[in-house]
């Protein structure tokens, strides 16, 4: 894994990650998600210090663009394949693999984690998810992971430039 | 109890199984409940598995309509009597008793947990259910109850295999 | 406190007892709360039982009477005095005073838990409600407070007839 | 810091304070936050004993301003600056700073604390906020820490009259 002070673009894994995995159902069948204001600090914070932020999803996914228009970031969309698409973005915006870092949380990122120079989860991801993270919050999948993310590579950088 | 390789035909309650036993109601009267992304995942590994998966509902409830379409499994209505409604469905769909588990949380699942060849709960649901479970979850009733099933049910399978 | 086994009419105060005394706000001023599954089975398995149920309720709130109605109980509407409320519903009803247990969680419910001949609490309840309440509950507000007290007031029944 | 029964201004951060931190977005983008009647409870109660309460926010909320409506309080809009908007309402409403009290829970909170007579947050605050604070609740954010701060106040107050 490189240092955390080197990542220069973070990929989410929205459900599970900037959520609790869980999901709303009216009877309407609308559906809702519930986020973290603290990742909206992080992300901010993140931005601020020059580091690409993207939301991968598997589907064209409503409540996602909604929260990626307030949070300011773009998302890349995925069908099926999120190694795929990962792939072609750092392609397209001239990101080396190697600088990127996937956060994800569910067998179905295992392999975008894999391609990326590092990768992070939540500590109530799936076991397989967990064997191969290099970092892995204390909080819960949306309560605030990406709020403790930011503060270690703020933190890391700043020890980095010594 | 049958091995649960051998289980062919899943049945799961929707109310504290699949969500956490809560219900939305909003001013409006429109009632939503909350569903896991993990169960998601879990269903479709065990359909790509082979394993039939439906959702018993004792009233036309039409967030356990928009849930089961969106996990693209089939809803039983059941009239009150669950039993009878798993009993019918297994002959039409040819399925024997004993290779259907059923996934229940209170009192009202009782006999059809019993009819069936096997059954389960999550860990919150009610004494009188915990008791005759044959299965029972680590997680609490709308926390990923059927992932970590889908997980022992795949993993019994290739053991089975050999 | 009377034996539980001689309660015939138990009267709920709804935030904090029937709920977790939250209330989600949407942007078009909408207001929601969460209410419990096991809840509705045990006020079922009460009326079955012959107790009669109400919940009371300080303001007209459109949330409590959607959630009564599906629940098949009334709702006494208290113009801020919830003790004045409970006393004409319990004569006009024809029960008296002793034979009627209060569940409230505030400070606002502790006259009228004083009124009647019995009273009780989730565990979440504030101090001043544990400090006066002959029951309270092991399950927070909104999580099966009510399915909890069923329980022990058809134990209670069973155990009196010997 | 001034004894808590002094304060006569009680300044409130809404997300992380009044509510859990957390955001509901539906697919139609419509977003949800959920508070706690605890609160509204203990800011009725401090409202009585003469203690003037407003919510700051930082954009042009709905949610917020339902939610203060219903509790019958004002709220500041800031435009960026929490600490500015804090002097301001100050100085407009005749509080000296040091009769003021912000209650806040993040890093954009810490300049409004810093500029008034006492400060507090939630025990789920961020580490900075948590370091300045003269008071810490003993609940999480959203789940009742206006209600725990008005018993203490009301108690100091009385205490005070002695």
């Amino acid at each position: 894994m490189r240092d955390l002070s080197e990542i220069r673009l973070l990929i989410y894994d929205c459900d599970g990650v900037l959520t609790d995995n869980r999901v709303i159902v009216s009877e309407r069948g609308e559906e809702s998600a519930v986020f973290h204001r603290g990742d909206g600090t992080g992300i901010r914070l993140l931005r601020e210090a020059g580091v690409r932020q993207v939301i991968v999803s598997t589907e064209l996914n409503p409540i996602v663009e909604h929260r990626a228009r307030k949070l300011r970031i773009d998302v890349i969309h995925a069908v099926e394949d999120k190694r795929q698409a990962v792939v072609d973005y750092c392609k397209v915006n001239g990101f080396p693999l190697e600088a990127a870092m996937f956060i994800g949380n569910d067998v179905n990122d295992l392999e975008a984690m894999r391609t990326v120079g590092a990768c992070g989860c939540p500590r109530d991801a799936e076991p397989e998810v967990l064997a191969i993270s290099h970092w892995i919050s204390e909080k819960n999948g949306g309560f605030g992971v990406i709020r403790e993310l930011s503060r270690e590579i703020l933190k890391s950088r700043e020890e980095s430039r010594g």
